[in-house]
């Protein structure tokens, strides 16, 4: 197809921007879920740490507290040698008065190579991306109910880790689909690489109907999307994004829709069990089920550190004469 | 002349401390700007880093928040491969009913090499340098409405690297000279490296009296400054610093001194328009002069970790046995 | 002895976790303090770094707020070359209802080496020891009134460097034991060690019954605890960690307990005048005695980054397969 994301990818097809999932092609998919194959080592090494960004300036560029997001940018930066400066942007300059334009042109100005954005409304990053200078790239660690499509890729890297390949695979995504981030991503990246049905179960009121459209299938219970699934994808119960009564009780939640060991018995018998974090204990899956032999939520935080670095080398490399990947 | 600034200047004339320009000769205003020339390159490398101040320990001390300058020092500091730590320090143990001078002595202790000092109190900064060890410099990044001279530094090399020597021009200076730390250091940069004219203009009200006997020469109205000016300096708007009616609205201030577009043609045409940032569109600046083919404001801002990192290199470099520059 | 602190040492008696001086053997205090020996000139060279902890992540838990610790520990880090993150937990995703555990389970994920924590409570260093992953150490860096090992070794060093050796010593602890973690560490160290005699100062009702059975002498008066003593080692009044009426008053107190010229003369001509800081002037001690020639209060603080890079050594180091010592 003759498409191409001119905003996310450079005309040689290289990663410029890291904003969603969608739109960008299956090739990039592989190549950033490769080159986090290649730094996975680096964390369980004595020297967790390579030269590729030495150097190199990145910015946190929090709009939205989050102390979990912004240490995984943090330690994957400061894996791969790079300078990073933690900026609260509540607190700074914008505060003075000064436009969140300004703000950007002096740190573009400071030369800044990566801006790591999380921002509270949907379409921030993507802002920014298209105001950024050549030389600067854009990831989006998070934007509203948007996309969080780093997360979405350490997922994708966690089940290619344990699965090899995408073709074979129905994976089904539980919860809190309206409000969340990366679910999105998720539909986005297993539909892009290709996976056999991507199922998704929830509240009506939870799950929006353009889930279809995306090519997922809603399901009328959790035991209808768990049966023969290979991967199932809990997600976290935003209580603090939620506004209204969207579920009559966590304790009602948690009967219909929390993952128990019991229901987790309709999936596959090697079917993974996967959560973004931070969990809600007994809301959307039970403790023996997070802890449980077949719970990888752990090696999805561990994976985390490795698909950042990727995104982080592919998109500060994309602007150099040669690949750094 | 055999005058010397014992406090600034170590017996051999090497900058130990870098608090106002005041007092400084020309030799010394002119090695920070040849240092800072080397410095330059260094922010448009691949690899933005020099290992000069590597093992040093730079103690950024903020008793007054400030996003912005602490980011230039800290990224600077990177830059010279130095270890920074950020203290806030109304946060601290002075909150724990220790004195000031007690946590310089700790952090002394520790082996700090150098203090970049921001504080709301005019002369924070010389109190602070007077009272350390030997082995420790300090810098000062603004006290009070005293003065900002890494600020003017960097505004001198901006006008050096366009123009390339200072006796030909005139500079007009606009603004709330009253509360600027920035404008009474340029004003001292701009005489001491020997320029032609240093005209000040703005609301009697926020012109204080003595830049006369500093040497600037007092404007009627900003199209009497602006005449035949080869550089114009806007300063902010300090309005978080204002008490009291010094001006009768923002809408009336822009009238009168608000540089525009028709106001910049009486200036010579190669003319460059300066600002230290954050800008107030349309309150001292309008929109199209600020992003105009005259405005070196962002230039202002890159100039601005190298001549950061020059004073540093400069200062730390004066107590090692051989010249650091 | 046969009896091994199977928390704190591996079975090849390696320092793995350092958390309290209780159990430990003296072989061990005392490797502590040859390491930090070979640390100490590190802090005087003009490269202030040794790559020893390169690529390793350390992580300053501090469910407290503490500049000054989290700044020596920082330090320390640094000039060991490691990646250092600090994490205030209070603000973290512990507030999204995430449970210690979960937090802890997440840094082990992303490769955390060490985890220096800061708690309110008694004990908390020791639980989340008890927790973490086999390649995880943790260093307590004070929790509620129970420990704070680390400030115990640096008093250690700092004596050791003057005196060589410990038998003859008798060393005088004044103050507020009761609420000190640092008082009862420093019993631990002392008799570890092998002073002659240590003795205890304060008002009764912050002097608590066990330290007797520590191997500690209460004194009734500090004119009693002076005579003849080698070493004082002054407490900071917790003012802000005193919950009712300990104390009638601070002139009072500093009447009663505080160091005068006039009562330090009661100890040895070459006493040694000690204070972990950060110091009340005139409540505990006189500025005369805490500026004096027998202070070495600063020399505490420099001595401190040393025995913290000693003991983040020893401890990251315990995992590897040679020492790192």
């Amino acid at each position: 197809m003759g498409y191409r994301d001119t905003l996310q990818l450079t005309p040689d097809r290289r990663l410029r921007h890291f904003l969603t999932i969608e739109g960008l092609p299956r090739a990039t998919l592989v190549e950033i879920l490769d080159t986090a194959e290649s730094f996975f080592q680096v964390g369980t090494r004595e020297v967790k740490k390579v030269p590729l960004l030495r150097g190199k300036t990145i910015v946190n560029l929090f709009f939205e507290t989050s102390t979990r997001t912004r240490t995984t940018f943090e330690l994957a930066a400061k894996r791969l040698s790079a300078d990073v400066v933690n900026l609260n942007i509540s607190t700074s300059a914008t505060a003075k008065g000064e436009s969140l334009l300004d703000t950007l042109r002096n740190l573009e100005a400071m030369h800044a190579d990566l801006f790591v954005v999380r921002h509270q409304h949907s379409g921030a990053a993507h802002y920014i991306a298209r105001q950024v200078a050549p030389h600067v790239s854009v990831i989006n660690a998070g934007d509203g109910s948007h996309a969080h499509p780093t997360q979405a890729m350490l997922d994708m890297f966690t089940i290619r880790r344990h699965f090899g390949e995408f073709a074979p695979l129905t994976v089904t995504i539980v919860g809190d689909v309206l409000h969340s981030r990366v679910a999105r991503s998720q539909i986005h990246a297993l539909t892009t690489l290709g996976v056999n049905e991507v199922r998704v179960v929830g509240p009506r009121t939870l799950v929006p109907r353009e889930v279809s459209a995306l090519g997922a299938h809603p399901c009328d219970s959790l035991e209808a999307g768990l049966e023969g699934a290979d991967v199932i994808i809990m997600l976290r119960l935003q209580r603090e994004r939620m506004q209204g009564a969207f579920i009559p009780s966590e304790r009602e939640y948690f009967r219909r829709y929390g993952l128990t060991e019991e229901k987790l018995a309709l999936a596959k018998p090697e079917a993974l069990v996967m959560h973004p974090g931070p969990i809600n204990r007994g809301v959307e899956i039970a403790s023996e089920v997070a802890d449980g032999p077949r719970s990888v939520i752990l090696e999805q935080v561990s994976n985390g550190i490795a698909v950042r670095m990727a995104v982080m080398a592919l998109t500060v490399g994309s602007h150099a004469q040669e690949a750094a990947s």
